[in-house]
């Protein structure tokens, strides 16, 4: 340690990151990333960025403030990665990419549900959302309640994905999960649960990303059918 | 108090309920209604019992075993109230009895996101949701398919609603609500959020009844035009 007589030259430190919202905003997915959503705290983001607690109040209003922008900022490229050669399936690209990119970052998807989108980047990708539901012919009104359902089944869908991988990442492979969920609907009493034991190997069928797709494809066509009026 | 002395027989105090795993899930349940999610430790349930947190793990394994328990209880009353006269009409009653049990315990449905149910009140939900698909015509493996879909919608729906009762808990009106996002698209800069800007007063339309009662249909519609194979 430095004695008073040997003081250091500020210099001869590493220099700071000078503090913005969005450094704080990125330092905050990082430690969700690393230590998970109980352990981000003000304090802890603080501590990351060598500073205080009260610094961070300049840029970002509370906790609940610093969780919207961490959503939002898990947004940032997804209207650049869609791909597609009509509506549907740039729809579709933009569906699953959305819900990538909110569950690469566990406990962010519980942030959005039951929130209206107010971040910038989420804005955009409703406007796009939109724009492809009006291109596949909906009117006003059903293209504009289809964006909340579809906002809520990418919420929903990407929340399911954080658990499992989290499930993964405590060791539980997802044949383990599925032999588990097998043995139990089989114990059943047949009288009581008479469709889930016969139905059972149904019920199990087909991957993660088989009934994602399978899913968003029943989402389309009912929207395509469904007038809101 | 009492002193040595005056010793106070033990059949002068109120009788303690005899601890079971029921009385304990409704416990948690009364302090999760009463407390909020967070304020719902071992410790909090074993204090509202007289009793202390070791005696509790005699009938529940922990924390989050009793949080499926109390879930499974929160859906005990759901198929007793199914109405309708078709199959139809049934499903659509327990999807939105089913939301309406887990919604009204916030916090409940995050619990649900991600997990395969396994409680004997969900199992008996599923059950009936495979019969009522059967009966409209649907193959084995679309109903398998299906009644996960719905689960999904019907927990993500519930979290939204918990969400929404939560927020005017605290004094947010659904009016004021829908004003602030009207205000907030109302300022959108036109060139990069055009349909937002000239949708905004369809994307806030309709109440949450309609919205739910349309998002509903737009999934039957879409499970009964969209095979799994």
């Amino acid at each position: 340690m430095a004695t008073p007589t040997t003081p250091i030259s500020r210099r001869a430190r590493p220099a700071k990151a000078p503090l913005t919202r969005e450094v704080i905003v990125r330092t905050g997915l990082a430690v969700l990333d690393r230590d998970g959503m109980d352990a981000l705290t003000m304090r802890k983001v603080a501590q990351e960025l060598d500073t205080g607690a009260a610094s961070l109040y300049v840029y970002v209003k509370n906790r609940e403030d610093l969780l919207a922008a961490m959503l939002d900022e898990a947004f940032a490229d997804v209207i650049g990665k869609v791909t597609g050669d009509d509506w549907r399936e740039r729809l579709t690209s933009l569906v699953e990419i959305s819900v990538d990119a909110m569950a690469s970052h566990r406990g962010l998807a519980l942030v959005a549900l039951g929130g209206v989108p107010t971040g910038l980047n989420a804005l955009l990708i409703l406007d796009s959302t939109l724009a492809l539901l009006k291109e596949g012919g909906l009117d006003d009104a059903t293209a504009s309640w289809a964006v909340d359902l579809l906002h809520l089944h990418i919420t929903a869908t990407a929340a399911e994905q954080s658990a499992h991988d989290e499930m993964a990442a405590d060791g539980q492979t997802e044949a383990g999960h599925l032999q588990q969920a097998n043995d139990h609907f089989a114990a059943l009493p047949p009288d009581r649960y008479p469709m889930i034991v016969s139905l059972r190997e149904q019920l199990l069928s087909g991957s993660g990303d088989q009934r994602a797709r399978w899913s968003l494809n029943v989402l389309l066509n009912g929207i395509l059918s469904t007038p809101a009026r």
